[in-house]
């Protein structure tokens, strides 16, 4: 297939929905964010990446970091994780603290905030260090040693993270974080501020398409393992919109309020897309809207 | 692939799951029924059918037949439906008033109980009589003629339908139903009596496999509307188990209380698998297990 | 005390607020009612009777009948009644399904739809006729044999009980109904349907102010039963502004939504007012604070 | 009335419950204090103090400072406070988040946790000391200045306090604190743990029964304010049993876990009550059925 030429269709068909939707203006460094900004990358299993747009341009991954935490998690410590974090899909804005109230302190999966909480808080206990492990991380796969984190970022989420102190010390009462709450909020606010560009997220993402095979071959998780985050991704990756992601889109795919979204087609190749223009749910306008055009003019969904 | 081999090998692995969990007990038509039943067939887009175990039984088909409700409303309305019933996981217990309350009468999607009757409420207004519609559409998709309602099933339904009927009542408060009440619990409990084989159901979904084209190659649905309806089904099809059924058997699927259920490997096959133990969730427990065991060997989950 | 001079004075700092608010609207029946009409009575425990404004006009009781529906039950049964509906307040809308649902089908208490229908179905259970023994109670307590059922209201309720219907099939669901549900809906309605004045209101409901003891000096309830209904009132009388109402007025009350409230002031009097403009939580505006100006003036609340 | 004799009398008959129920554990300080205890004293307005079994040893007042931060800021600040906090009944356990997401931030009432936080943190803007002025209110108006602070409780809450964390926090992430969270749960805690005993907590209550009188005849509160805040504790003082306390006792009142309870009969007296032994919702068996016997025998309920 000629990617090259279905991007640029892509882009054709996307260009009237860039620059809709709100940015995040919940911390000023996102904010500030040019709304008319659209890239996208595609690294297929081969290793071939091929973009368009802005899509080597740098931002602020956010949500993102949570399918790469989960990654990182289940390939040292398999199933156990789900003792802790459940896999089904929340039904409810993703920092809902209500559904935390009536399950204990389970959260319902590891894409919403707090069950992000839970993943981060046991990658600090496996690592001692989980925002520079997933850091190292995305350098790695993405062959990209330049990837950093955006501190004027992690200290605005900082300043701006009553919401998920509130997670963090809820759970905490419950018994389900190991760490210190301070701890593992600061890990937490620190891997949301990695700044990636489409291309980095595509590559780095690329384990995903490949049942689990590292950039260099080499195995990162069992191809087992790969498919159900795939699932996870597919059931919970896309907030409170994860039945209309998979309705219009049909594929895995973890989103970030920094308007970024990474999508997988199991075997065949990654996808990355940003645009930080953002529904109602939090997905980037343009983003979605770019899966959807290049799912129906591929076939590739997965369904 | 050898089908009949790859179901002997499913057959044995599944052996010490079958008559485990509960049988629904809720009715006595359907707590009458021996645990200790398993069958299933597989349906392949050519048409061949290979089954085992007790795969040529009848049993009641209960919740299996909103996903035949789903696709004869898309198939005749397109997407207006959405309107009145959501596409999200619902988080929540299959017959759970909660959600419908807070959302204003629009049912989460078309699988839970209160969806359900909706669809089946457009059904009415479009074929004057959806139970009857739907039963000469499984016919006509399976080629076989004798399949029917279980009146004892039915009328069992009915008697014990007060939490439907409170469902329904409170979306005609809100104004989602355009039939009588009555009426549109009537044809609810009649689709779900109908009995079919795993046989019957393998061939009658095969249309979903096959990309919206029928038993005979004429076009049900448009291939977008048929993968459409596998997406709701996997991220909807399993009550509130659905991200549990993705992350293990990777299929879109929709399960009965009878025991059923009906899975769909786009461009393969339909699955039908028949067990009547239930999980905590309403699925069959011995069912699941035959898909992940299915899926595990044959590699052909859809991540 | 000057009754009627503190009447008098009741309604010139009240006149400001009739008419303010919104008349129900939701049966044409109740539409119709002139929001401009205010009337106020006060029956002392000596059997004076004192009004002011449109205090012999009769209106529809609604959820008034609730408190006589409890006095009812509680003077044949006792405290068994509670097994089956609670007595704390709701803090939700008074028909509000989740609760029902958290609670396993037992209402919150008497006063919110749920529970009135349950108090309905013992009393149906232990009179045969509900809805006409409470008619006849009314009658004898006020001494007005003409106060009668309005049956435009009764049907029109009817017609739009579709959410009442689903709070009662909900609680059948769950076996807390005796009786046939379309039964126990339709003396719930007929009896919200009794049209009565301030001054049969103040009157019949005198019994709660003397300590149980009815028109005739007979005893009706205990007076520790007398009290308790007052507790019951004062905590979960006007919906879910009991806690503002206790606040502002301080003293048992119930209210409906045909615009009428009935306080007691124990051992000294019962009030009756009616304005049909409604605030957002059901209450009469003008009822409220005609209330709230009596016990400022006459410094009789209960605190 | 022989208030001695009475007490006497409502010794007697609580005996048997005295020991019952749970002592709370959440803590190791609270868990420590002998099941066994009882004690009451009662403060009529006249100044008269009357006292049986343990009633001048000192316990942990726990949530009744929540009666006091109430007054002490309703006597600075007017009604303002109600913008920041409701006066309804919660309907759900006194530290449950689920009404505070639904209702964005803005605590039911000034009894539950959450609103015991705004409370404090208005008490502290407008003090500069939150706890200390408590303490030197009770002090003063006890006439005991002994009374003090308990460290080891104060550090015990702060070191289990994650949900109480959770619950500021998440209000600070609606902008509902003024101060920081963790000077506003400080402050709070150390309100918690202070010490008084049976006759210090009747006395410094008294006011709450001379309609806003101290201790020295000057005027803390206006009437109508002391009565508002006795209207709150009816509603709302006994956690998620306030309709059962009023239906069984029929006074305001304030518990806490530490097994004390406050109750005020307006213009006649101020009753204290302790018993460490709780029940499912926290409050003291010994002490409700004391306080019911007390109303029983006396004929001084509200209603």
């Amino acid at each position: 297939m000629d990617y090259q030429a279905v991007l640029d269709q892509v882009a054709a068909e996307v260009a009237p929905h860039v620059g809709r939707g709100q940015v995040a203006s919940y911390i000023p460094a996102l904010a500030a964010v040019d709304a008319g900004r659209f890239g996208m990358a595609l690294a297929d299993v081969d290793g071939t990446v091929t973009g368009i747009g802005d899509w080597q341009t740098p931002f602020s991954i956010q949500s993102i970091s949570k399918a790469f935490a989960l990654a990182l998690v289940l390939a040292q410590d398999g199933e156990s994780l789900w003792r802790r974090v459940g896999r089904e899909p929340s039904g409810n804005p993703f920092n809902s603290l209500v559904q935390l109230e009536y399950e204990n302190g389970i959260p319902r999966n590891p894409f919403i905030n707090a069950g992000a909480l839970v993943v981060t808080d046991r990658l600090q206990s496996l690592t001692g260090d989980a925002s520079t492990t997933m850091l190292d991380f995305v350098r790695a796969q993405s062959g990209n040693p330049e990837i950093s984190f955006d501190p004027a970022v992690a200290s605005s989420e900082s300043e701006h993270g009553d919401r998920n102190a509130a997670l963090a010390y809820f759970m905490a009462a419950y018994g389900n974080l190991d760490n210190p709450v301070p701890t593992v909020l600061e890990h937490y606010f620190w891997q949301c501020s990695i700044e990636m560009s489409c291309r980095d997220l595509a590559t780095a993402g690329a384990f995903l398409a490949r049942h689990g095979l590292g950039a260099d071959g080499s195995r990162l998780l069992s191809a087992r393992e790969a498919k159900r985050i795939n699932a996870v991704m597919l059931t919970c990756g896309t907030y409170d919109a994860a039945g209309d992601f998979a309705y219009r889109v049909g594929l895995p795919g973890k989103s970030g309020v920094g308007g970024g979204i990474v999508a997988v087609i199991p075997g065949r190749c990654t996808l990355a897309v940003w645009s930080p223009g953002l529904d109602a749910h939090g997905n980037s306008v343009a983003g979605v809207a770019a899966l959807d055009a290049f799912t129906t003019l591929t076939g590739w969904s997965v369904f």
